[in-house]
């Protein structure tokens, strides 16, 4: 199964779909801006009256965590809701699940309550949503004892829908085939954000390709292609993310194919 | 009428007036600091017990509902009624208007509640508060039909007040006389931001200047004529907004009166 | 008295402690990833359900009351709480005191009901709370009469905290011991964020030293050697801040011998 990760990024780019998001406060400003200079359209809304049609002008949905509140949750339900009548995609990041009971006990009403397309995490937030004994330290990731590929494929299994799980090499899983993805570069686990970004990311692409786990993966290629290009011209976590940005922004065909490391398992 | 731009600036550099903002939670960050390297003071504050107060130490109020909810909006009355019976200006940013029927709702609840200055938008969130039949694409504009300078003096005309509605040309106008601003660069639309920035550079303007379309037709040529500079030593949208941000901190007279591009109609 | 700032630094690095905030969204982002760039883990959580958990896991707790509401209070009292009973530092950011009623009131709330450790703002904002009748312009500093090492030492005393005093130096006093941080440079008041910035590095110190003078002071001076190395690489307020995390994330022994600045009153 040989990827055509540029086409996809030539579809991001020429269809420019609208990615609502419900995101954290930390990171907002980054998840809508990657979205931008891959070319598509980030809105953001989390009023509980006007998710719904929000939603139903967007072509995926972008959930994530980080800064929960009850109500927040709850508008995050409501925006699900439309999207699953709708039929687009819905990501959920997992941010901090594991660092209190509020995070894990939200995560499975979201999981429970509404369709969820895509579950993204790191391992040790992953595994806990997979029903693992981890005790997460805040939103960075653990040590986890299992594999991560079962881990994946057990969850994607048990919730029906495509797994990914991101470190150094990040693992996407739709519960029949597996993907891995093997670029990226140490540099992003020094600053905050980029592992939202990865979430909006996949959004970006899930709104233009129907097999998600595809999508997820050529999404990750090459947002974490242009990381490595990043680090080649940047001196050090501030000007990294800046270069980040132009690095998306300016990702070519040629670039890609020579730079690509993804695996089929 | 020869419009002092630089000497405007100056008034910004010398006074420092205190911009209060209930802004988006997506681009605070960067309205603050736009105000900031402006040389002005941006405050944001949003709880219902204190606008009023925070309203009554400003020179000048900006609202943007990028990221409404009914609270937020009742926060705003409160310190545009605060701003209104202090005499000071304030700006209205229609962000994503047209996307949902409660962004369209509150726009005109606000516009018929307190006394707003300045409606500042793009070309389809514009048209649509001026009762146009557009249907806007979250965040970012979407083709509008009907002459752009027609919908803003009509605009300007019904609310009595000043009307700016930005994009290639940015249209300004005030029912009475209309201004065209030309600077500006492409990229700015590549970035998240860059509209909201320029509603926080209005306010910023507007509290040195009675005049409210030149008030405005000046921040935004000060501020695009940055971004015309920033774009030339930048590689990109992410090294761009930090060469935006340098660009403004040391413009100078003699390259604003270089590049300016502001026309009467 | 001879500080090991490098080592305090090492500490930083090697334990990587968790630094909880509940803080403003403005610098929510600058906040966090100022901590990661020191090599500890930020999280930022808010909702009352989860904040007494998340201090719990912390080994610090910073405050910053710069967008405020009622319920957000609430939850810093409750995160504050957890964190007195786990015996971590807990730092409060007062800032824009003095600017309106609600905050002067919220922040002695906060000092009659919980513990602070440390007590962090400006000089305006600081003597406000020290009680001195100063009337502040937002959250930029205004002018004070009365002598800052003055101020800080009584607040400390009356208060039984440690005082931070952030400016052109920076006073720190614990009402036993005064230190002088005299880093730093003029383009940190350029930009939004340095001052919530300097809060967030206090905290991620205070996480590893309990003399908590001398973890502030080394933080600041940290900070402050950072922007000084920064401001000689960067071409105005934009870049400045990218070059800024870069400067933090590869500050070495030498570099902070040859340059620091502290000194004992």
């Amino acid at each position: 199964m040989k990827i055509d990760i540029y086409g996809l990024l030539e579809k991001v780019r020429n269809q420019r779909p609208v990615v609502h998001h419900l995101t954290n406060w930390v990171t907002i400003y980054d998840c809508a801006n990657i979205v931008k200079v891959f070319g598509a359209s980030p809105v953001m809304a989390h009023a509980k009256e006007e998710v719904a049609d929000m939603a139903k002008i967007a072509s995926a949905l972008v959930l994530n965590i980080g800064t929960l509140t009850i109500d927040f949750i709850e508008a995050m339900k409501l925006a699900a809701k439309s999207a699953n009548e709708k039929g687009i995609p819905v990501v959920l990041d997992v941010c901090g699940a594991g660092a209190t009971k509020l995070r894990d006990e939200k995560c499975f009403e979201l999981l429970d309550e509404v369709k969820i397309s895509i579950i993204k995490g790191n391992s040790s937030e992953v595994a806990r949503i997979a029903g693992e004994n981890v005790q997460t330290k805040g939103v960075d990731a653990t040590a986890v004892e299992k594999n991560l590929i079962e881990i994946a494929e057990g969850l994607a299994e048990k919730r029906k829908c495509t797994v990914v799980i991101t470190g150094k090499e990040d693992v996407v899983s739709d519960g029949k085939k597996a993907l891995l993805v093997k670029n990226g570069c140490e540099m992003m686990s020094n600053i905050v954000g980029t592992g939202c970004m990865a979430a909006s990311v996949i959004g970006t692409f899930a709104a233009v390709e129907n097999d998600l786990a595809v999508a997820s993966a050529s999404g990750l290629c090459c947002f974490e292609i242009a990381a490595e290009i990043a680090v080649k011209l940047s001196k050090g976590p501030g000007t990294f993310k800046e270069k980040l940005y132009d690095s998306v922004f300016y990702l070519d065909k040629k670039t890609i194919e020579k730079m690509r490391k993804i695996e089929s398992l």
